[in-house]
């Protein structure tokens, strides 16, 4: 099975080297969602890949480089793809907010595993190790909150002293979703996320 | 200064075996929050702390082992300290939970760095990857909800099925602090935690 995957990969680096690149970045992605990017060996991924030294140093000379790579191809279009399409689309932003949280839920339930979110992993991870991961993922935090608040209503805010209801809430939801999937990480199952968007959902509409 | 360091940790080594023990675990903490479990290195642990090969290993004879010491001895106490103390002996829930994080807000903006949660951050990186870290931790997250929720009011909740209000609260709560200290170490500001506390505390004192 290993022999035949490094065929594949063999014959993708000669044919085919965006196709390489992509597989790698693909590889690292799940070794960072599954191991965290310190204990992911560079080593380990040729090896399981079957491919050469030369071939990965072409594609990342350093393993910062496949880092951002990772955050820039992938992390960012998995946000992109989970949140933000998601809500554009929404008739509204209770129910796309609704609709996210728990699609969510429910592939963690089918995966029967919880990987947590790939931008918050590599964000607590690696956001004071390097100031240039902490800043793609600073980016990428900042537009996922800013189409979330493009949604909402300006709410009426209890204290006035400089605050944004609809930024506030933005922050709230996403501080939710990343909080409630680090505890579901923890315990490999939905229940913390399930529970804590149940809550402010129900606050939401109280509201 | 590295000398100086070395030496008192050459003394504490004679004479205080346990005073070792403390300073190795006292270290390691600190690494972990800035570089994670993965990236930091025992042999620069041992180095900047000028003790012996064998000195570690009579302590910790793996990384895994100094992991579980971190985890049991400091990422719990701290959690007991800043969140089980202060809201045990509050007068309510939501004097008690807008303390706790109005206190770590101002530590964040005083220290002009932020760390992320020492539970979060290790739970992030380490569950899927050891199952003895994981679940010292899902323990942790169970104590520390479970002390939120037995100070709050079980209120009537939105949606019957199966869901205990006060349960949900607290991991609404616990995924606040989680989350929104999350995002704060990836812009390294205090203002995604403040934000999303100050919606919720305002959600909650309009419900």
């Amino acid at each position: 099975m290993n022999g035949e995957e490094g065929s594949v990969q063999r014959r993708a680096e000669r044919n085919d080297p965006h196709g390489l690149r992509t597989a790698i970045v693909d590889s690292a992605f799940e070794a960072f969602a599954a191991d965290g990017f310190g204990s992911t060996s560079i080593g380990d991924l040729k090896a399981s890949m079957g491919i050469s030294g030369g071939a990965f140093a072409h594609h990342f000379p350093t393993k910062k480089a496949l880092g951002l790579a990772v955050i820039r191809d992938r992390v960012a279009a998995a946000i992109e793809t989970t949140w933000i399409d998601p809500i554009r689309r929404a008739p509204d932003a209770l129910s796309g907010l609704d609709g996210v949280f728990l699609s969510v839920i429910d592939t963690l339930d089918s995966n029967g595993k919880v990987s947590g979110c790939p931008l918050g992993n590599l964000a607590v991870e690696l956001s004071r190790q390097d100031d240039d991961f902490r800043r793609e993922m600073e980016a990428i935090y900042a537009r996922w909150r800013a189409v979330i608040a493009e949604r909402l209503p300006h709410r009426a805010p209890e204290d006035p002293a400089g605050s944004d209801g609809a930024a506030d809430l933005a922050a709230l939801v996403v501080a939710t979703f990343t909080g409630g999937i680090a505890m579901a990480k923890a315990s490999q199952t939905s229940e913390p996320l399930r529970r804590s968007w149940q809550m402010l959902r129900s606050l939401l509409s109280a509201g």
